[in-house]
Parts: structure tokens; C-alpha cells; sequence
């Protein structure tokens, strides 16, 4: 198992400060009523790029040396690591070359056309998109760059945790959805650095519940053809990741689409917050299980604001 | 004219403390970029019962003298003032009658209930709500306490103006949407006090806009069957109101309804904030005019976010 240190953690912290905003902690008095724990959101849809995934993006693009850097970084994805490394790249003044399926929606290939993001398109198929990732790699000479399966980024999206930690004490319960697993392992690692005695607990749509079958199976089983709107969260946990969450991560609940969006909802009406819906995953966790969170001092992460503003998802 | 006293607004701010949310300023990069400005979003979304609303009811409620308060404050209203003197009212343990027309909407009815407000419907007219509401203080006992033709209202609404010049120094421009003019006469109030050198500006709909053709005009000129999405706007100023705003506010612009959409729709997507259409009328005068604004320090207030996430105006 590959761990980042501490001191990694806040050397990322501080090459990333410039990059990032630090984003606020807030409370609802509603919610915390609705469920009876004192939750403290951490609100990463405000975020760079809308989501924490810049946290990672620039914490890679920055660690690299001149000489890669100069040939630019590469990636496939169509979501907001996608956006987030095209601006980290902007950023340091390379070349940032996305692999994204012909099918990615108009918005997504906009925004990361907006940050200067270099797209070649593909089939929609993971064989199609690494193939055509390795075909751009071997052109253009850029450095892969994963979402999450890289010690980089995991020690980058670390950050968002110790922010946290920072700012608040004696959390009992610290929270993360959880997709290929790069901020729940990065949260891990904050965690038993500064706040060992707080339970990491991670939320995991039930369609795309990889990381739940892998933690309670004692092996990695990625998903197969995963289904939910929760749409940063239909990847699979990684080499890199899976181990560190086995090992750091309490437990991880499974929720229903309808409490997704149902806690999606209910950021937006309460908190006036625009989150995706993979950023709703915890709070519908929450939700399913308010005697296990009852008087709890919990904090979560609110993922991401990159929502489909034309598609919402209570809409008929 | 009868303008609260600086004093007046001071202690309005340290009796409402205990109640509202001291609410954030936030820029937001992109915005800046599009408009050549730098503006400054004063976060009334976030405010209790979602909008500044709060700050008025609650100075309005906490200054009645017992006897007056023990027989219950009402209004005639649909809106957020009817919601945030329900949420008053209840935290001074009075009761708040409410005159609605039967047509509000199914949303705004269960929010006024929610906060504990007592309805009374009436027939949608505004002869209908002033009738009733006279016979539901007959019968009650009950003070009005009107949306912002009342000075503790306006006093009210005037703390928020006094955080902006305590977080902000050296703003150039503060801007509020105009409605009944509350808001605005409240800011031009402390604008007054605080910050003389900076120019008040208000946005209204064209589709509402009487405050326009009575500042232009010279004479009170109140809005017959006004027409705006932005719903909080669609109101007449006042007799306490009008001479403050002819006297102390610069200027008035009044934007097309497409552009209030568009505003609305940048600020959800860009600051990941939920505001209602009146929230966004300052960001769509903005817009409309860039050259008046570019260079600027503006400051303007997020009136509300209390929109209807069932029905947003960009969808078809």
C-alpha cells in the first residue's frame, strides 16, 4: 500500500494554495434538524473548476518536472478531471490533451474546450478511450495523468481533508462519495495524520457499488455496466486507491437513486447551494441512516457543482 | 422625508444579530472577466427564510413594545416578507397573521406555514388582501407590519448595506434590485452614513418599473399590472420609500426580462449559487451596461433565493 506522507500532503497543500480557492465550511440549521447530527459542509462545488478534482489536477501539473511538463499531460475522461487538469495545464502554460467519448455531452466538451483543453474524441468505450489515450501519448510525448490511480492526485485531493481539519475539531465523522476513490483515500490519509480518532465513512450510489463489494469482499471487484445519476461516481476503484481504503475507510454505505435525489434537493432548497448529484451521495447517507449519525459531529464533502442545469434531475 | 438615523440602523444591527445570518461576500472570477468589473455578491440567498427579508421583520418584530407584540403582527403577502415575519414572529413567540391570495402558489403557502405563520386567504386583488387584512387586525388586535412602507422595515433592511461597508472599503457602485424600495432606501441610507462617496444604483424590470418613471418623472407613478418574472419586483414603491430613493440614489436601470434569465441562469452556473429572478436584476443591468461599470468596485445584494426548482424560467 502506497500512503502519502504528511509531508507530501502539506508540500501539496502549498504548491497548490495558489491554484485553489479554500473553500468554506457551511451548516444548515434544517438539515441538521431533519437528522439530528451537526453536519459541516465543505463546499468544494465552489471550487476551481467547480469540483475538488482541481485539487489533484494541480497538484500533479505543478509536481512535474520542466522537462516532462514542456511535452504537456494527457487524460481520458469526460468529467470534471477533465476540466480540472485543462486548467491546471493553462495554468502552467502546457498542453492538456483529452480523450473524450463522441458522446460526452455538448456542456462538458465546452468546458473543457473553455479552459483550453486540446480534445481528441473516441468511441464510447473504455478499450476506445485507452487505445486512443496511448495513441496521443506516443504523438505528443505528454505525461498521463489518471483521475485518480496516480499518488499525485491522491495526495492533492488529501488537501480538501486537512482544510477540514483545520478548521474544525473533534469530528466524529468525516464523509466522501465515493467513485474511483482518489478523495476518499486522499481523506484517509488526512485523516489518520490529523484526526485519527474520526470515522471515515464513505457513500456510494447502490448502482455503482464497486467500492462497497470490493471493502466487504476482501478483493478488488470493479463494476460492471454501473447505472446512476450520480454520473462522477460510475468509475471503479484503482490499484492505488482500493488498498488504502480497505485499510483506512470505516465503512461504506450504499444509497438509492431516490435519495440522491432527494438529498440533492435539499442542498439546493436549504442551502441555496448548486451541487452535482454526486455531491448529494453522503447527505443520502446520511439520510438512510440518521440513527447512525444522530448527535454526530459530521463533516462532508459537497464533491461538486458541475450540475446540468437544462436536466435537473427531479424534473418530469 | 424621514430617513432612519445612523444611530437607528446601529441598533437595528445588534437586535437582529441574534437572528439572521451575518451573510458572505463573494466574487467570482469569470463574472469579472465577462463584465470588467469587480464585483462583489452580497449572499441575502443564504439569509435566514432565504432573503434579506429577515432583517426587516425581525427589527420590526423585536421593537414592538409588549403589549403591542403580544397581540401578533400581521401583512398581506405572498412572498418572502410573508416568510420571514412568520419565522420573526415565532421567534418572539407571537403569532403572525398572513393575508394570501387563494392563488399562491402550493410553495409559498407551505413555507409560510412551515415558519408557523397563520394564513388567511383572500381573493387575488389587492382590494381583496387590503380588506381582509383590516378585518383580520379587527379581530385580532394584531399590528401591520407592511413589506417596506414601515420604518422598521426599512431600518431593517438597511443592516445589510452596513456589513457590506464593514467587510468592503472604497466600493464605487452598491447595487439592489427596486421593488417597494425597502431594500434600496435602506442602502441608500447607509450608503449615506458609511460610504457617502459611492453611487447608489438600483435595477429594475422593465416590465415593473415604476421606480424608474417616478425618479424620471418627478412624482409617485405606481406600476399598473406589472409584468416580470422576477416576482419579488413586481410591487410599487411607497410613500416612506419614493422621496428616500428620489433624494439619495443615483440612478435606476431597468433591464429586459432576457436578461434576467441569462443573469440568473451565470449566477448558478458560475458561483454555484440558487437565487430567485429578483436576485439576479443587478448582475442583468450589469450586463446590459458593462462600459458604465467597467474598472468599478461594485457591490450588489443577492436579494433572495427562494426560486421554484420546479419551473425554471430557461427551460422550455
Amino acid at each position: 500500500m502506497t500512503l502519502p506522507r504528511l509531508n507530501e500532503i502539506e508540500e501539496a497543500s502549498r504548491r497548490i494554495a495558489p491554484c485553489i480557492h479554500r473553500t468554506p465550511l457551511l451548516v444548515n440549521e434544517s438539515i441538521n434538524r431533519m437528522t439530528g447530527a451537526r453536519i459541516y459542509f465543505k463546499c468544494e462545488n465552489f471550487q476551481k473548476a467547480g469540483a475538488f478534482k482541481s485539487r489533484g489536477a494541480c497538484n500533479a501539473v505543478f509536481s512535474m518536472d520542466p522537462g516532462h511538463a514542456a511535452k504537456g499531460v494527457a487524460t481520458h475522461s469526460s468529467g470534471n478531471h477533465a476540466q480540472a487538469l485543462s486548467r491546471a495545464a493553462a495554468l502552467r502554460h502546457i498542453k492538456a490533451y483529452i480523450v473524450m467519448p463522441r458522446t460526452a455531452p455538448l456542456v462538458k466538451v465546452n468546458a473543457v474546450k473553455e479552459y483550453g483543453g486540446l480534445i481528441t474524441f473516441c468511441e464510447p468505450t473504455l478499450e476506445s478511450r485507452e487505445n486512443t489515450l496511448k495513441e496521443v501519448i506516443r504523438h505528443t510525448g505528454a505525461s498521463e495523468i489518471h483521475p485518480y490511480n496516480d499518488l499525485r492526485i491522491l495526495t492533492g485531493q488529501a488537501t480538501c481533508a486537512m482544510e477540514i481539519y483545520e478548521d474544525l475539531k473533534d469530528i466524529d465523522i468525516i464523509m466522501t462519495p465515493v467513485g474511483g476513490g482518489g478523495l476518499l483515500s486522499g481523506t484517509a490519509a488526512a485523516t489518520l495524520y490529523r484526526s485519527p480518532r474520526t470515522r471515515v465513512i464513505a457513500a456510494e450510489p447502490r448502482g455503482a457499488d464497486d467500492a462497497y463489494r470490493s471493502f466487504y469482499g476482501g478483493r478488488f471487484m470493479p463494476s460492471v455496466n454501473p447505472q446512476t445519476i450520480a454520473d462522477g461516481l460510475l468509475t471503479s476503484l484503482g490499484s492505488l486507491t482500493y488498498p488504502i481504503i480497505k485499510e483506512h475507510v470505516s465503512d461504506i454505505l450504499r444509497v438509492e437513486e431516490a435519495h440522491i435525489i432527494l438529498a440533492m434537493r435539499i442542498i439546493w432548497e436549504r442551502m441555496k447551494l448548486v451541487v452535482e448529484p454526486s455531491a448529494a451521495v453522503p447527505l443520502a447517507a446520511i439520510l438512510e441512516n440518521t440513527e447512525r449519525f444522530r448527535g454526530s459531529k459530521t463533516a462532508l464533502v459537497l464533491s461538486g457543482g458541475n450540475a446540468d442545469l437544462d436536466h435537473l434531475p427531479w424534473k418530469q
